[in-house]
């Protein structure tokens, strides 16, 4: 449960961006959001973000979870409960409130809601004569913003859950024995992650094995893994509430031949991608010092998708660390931020490799996480 | 991977309501809808669904699984690939196939990505003079409502799914014992699925014990189960892509007292809900029999949510058995729609207690898939 003092702090960072976005309201229905703001872990719950009070409408299923978090948090948020949906609450609430122009999050509230609540809000009267009707403006990233710049209370879980990762990490090329399949292998990884203390897996864990498995997503298989393949271990996990994610490349009976050459240049890449992490230079620069070493391999095709992605209450989050790409802003780096570094190869016939560990951006350069 | 039979006849049923809904075409972004209508399994993927074509779209990572979808369905899906982004794809082929009313899947279409769209399909010149700009149009159901009546290859999924999550259940109360924790419990049930051959949990494992955790909604925690006190052990799994769900409940050291007496009346309740099940009736009328039975024990202020939801693809489809809601269509039962059957006490105090099982619709009544 974030303080009193975090949550203050985060909704202070939250309402600035909301008045730069000529908003007087912010309706956030993103649940890593609401999560963010509140500390509230339902599975249904939306914020109102006023300039003045900050409300959680819970519905009846959490009235004591969110009670218990809204005496803890001391009146900086208060608890809405309804009867019918939480968006006729959304309506009661933004009226009472007196909210004119209301933010919403544009890349998570559906267009059938979106609609739905604006002719609400236009439908329903009286309201006094020199009022106008609230209107609904699309929003985006007011609160991702201050989400990738991670507090002290974060960069704190992040630290732990990166040594609990590295610790399974160091367990899991010993599940790859011969007469394996991947999804034995994946099972002993999440079976890991438990008794690291993560409460679950950050994502569907990735087993890839084998010279026809060069795909960068792929689901662990029955496929018996063989000697001589290179196989992709992507996993992750949820410690008290933040994510974190980790690929080692194993080969059973060690790397050889192409294989070899592959692991090689894509640890080089890593290294490099690592050292060219520090404040102040772009996410894609970060790209380009990994694709510059695959390249000069002859591995530039090879490297089909991105070289990290942030980290924290959701496994994917800001920064995008990739190449420059139109109309998609180049992030620039900042202290607290926290991201993957995961390049990799994949070539059909020979096999994919890929190493990615967790990095936070410190004053000078980085933290590695996963180590 | 679904035959190219039945995928023929699901994009009929699609196109029919398409028709309905006046669109002459769809673009379906929701994921199991992707799923539904191509059998594509990967994590991104759009379809656009033609009046004599169907398109899957899917970015790099995916065109080898794809391509070999598609050549397996034999022309009645073809792919695209693209270079930027989904969004632009869906624009250009909007405007390669000439359709003028497109169908959005307004309860997932973030309010952002539509307003994108529209403006890009509104902006790009040249059309034929006599062309009109293509319009989006918002729509719900469309493929949802060709989902909720299971074809015969989903019906042996959903059949075989429930055997086994029912030989799961047999195994679950044995896991319940003296000086365990929830989480524990709930890491048994998860290893089981497993072993029974799920590829994965259909939702995170409820293990929820002890006359305060009166809750409906229950993350396993490190609280030992203590004896003489009733256990929601609430658990599901993905078997071929299909859900299936199920709840027990269980006290340590058998049940007597207020907690018997609460079990008894909560089985009664289900009983009478499956019992209330045949093809005609309406799923407003189930929860009557459900709720019926525990109003005459008192329990009716007990029971705050509804008697069970669909299952499928996702473990929360249509149709909703649940009372009666202002502006919320009551669902009329059908031969081949499959759903929990769920109901629930909560008092604090004494504890809570839920029975699940998941029931097949027949001609006559339905099949328990779960015993």
């Amino acid at each position: 449960m974030p303080s009193p003092e975090t949550v203050a702090a985060r909704l202070a960072r939250v309402r600035e961006h909301a008045r730069g976005a000529g908003v007087d309201a912010l309706v956030v229905t993103h649940l890593p959001n609401v999560q963010y703001l509140t500390g509230f872990l339902g599975s249904a719950g939306v914020v109102l973000v006023l300039p003045r009070a900050c409300r959680l409408m819970v519905d009846f299923r959490y009235v004591t979870e969110a009670g218990a978090l809204v005496a803890h948090l001391g009146g900086l948020v208060t608890m809405a409960t309804f009867e019918r949906s939480y968006d006729e609450a959304i309506v009661d609430l933004v009226r009472s409130e007196g909210a004119s122009r209301v933010g919403i999050e544009a890349c998570y509230l559906p267009v059938g809601r979106f609609n739905g609540i604006s002719s609400s809000l236009a439908a329903r009267t009286p309201l006094p004569l020199d009022a106008s009707l609230p209107a609904l403006v699309p929003t985006e990233r007011l609160v991702e913003r201050a989400r990738v710049i991670k507090d002290d209370g974060e960069l704190d879980t992040l630290r732990e859950a990166g040594r609990r990762l590295a610790r399974v990490a160091e367990q899991a090329p010993g599940f790859v024995r011969e007469g394996r399949t991947e999804r034995a292998v994946s099972w002993d990884i999440e079976a890991a992650l438990r008794d690291e203390g993560f409460s679950r897996p950050a994502f569907e864990t990735i087993v890839a094995s084998g010279p026809h498995r060069a795909l960068p997503h792929a689901r662990p298989t029955d496929r018996v893994i063989g000697l001589g393949e290179p196989t992709v271990l992507d996993f992750g996990g949820v410690y008290n509430g933040y994510c974190v994610d980790l690929t080692r490349t194993v080969q059973l009976g060690g790397f050889s031949g192409p294989q070899a050459r592959l692991y090689a240049a894509v640890r080089e890449a890593q290294q490099a991608a690592i050292q060219a992490v520090r404040p102040g230079v772009t996410a894609s620069s970060i790209d380009a010092a990994a694709r510059g070493v695959l390249e000069r391999h002859g591995l530039g095709e090879a490297f089909g998708h991105g070289t990290g992605h942030g980290l924290g209450l959701e496994v994917h989050e800001e920064p995008r660390i990739a190449r420059l790409a139109p109309r998609v802003p180049d992030a620039v780096i900042e202290t607290g931020m926290v991201f993957t570094i995961e390049p990799g190869a994949y070539v059909p016939g020979i096999g994919g490799v890929r190493i990615e560990d967790d990095v936070l951006v410190t004053d000078h350069g980085c933290e590695v996480l996963t180590r």
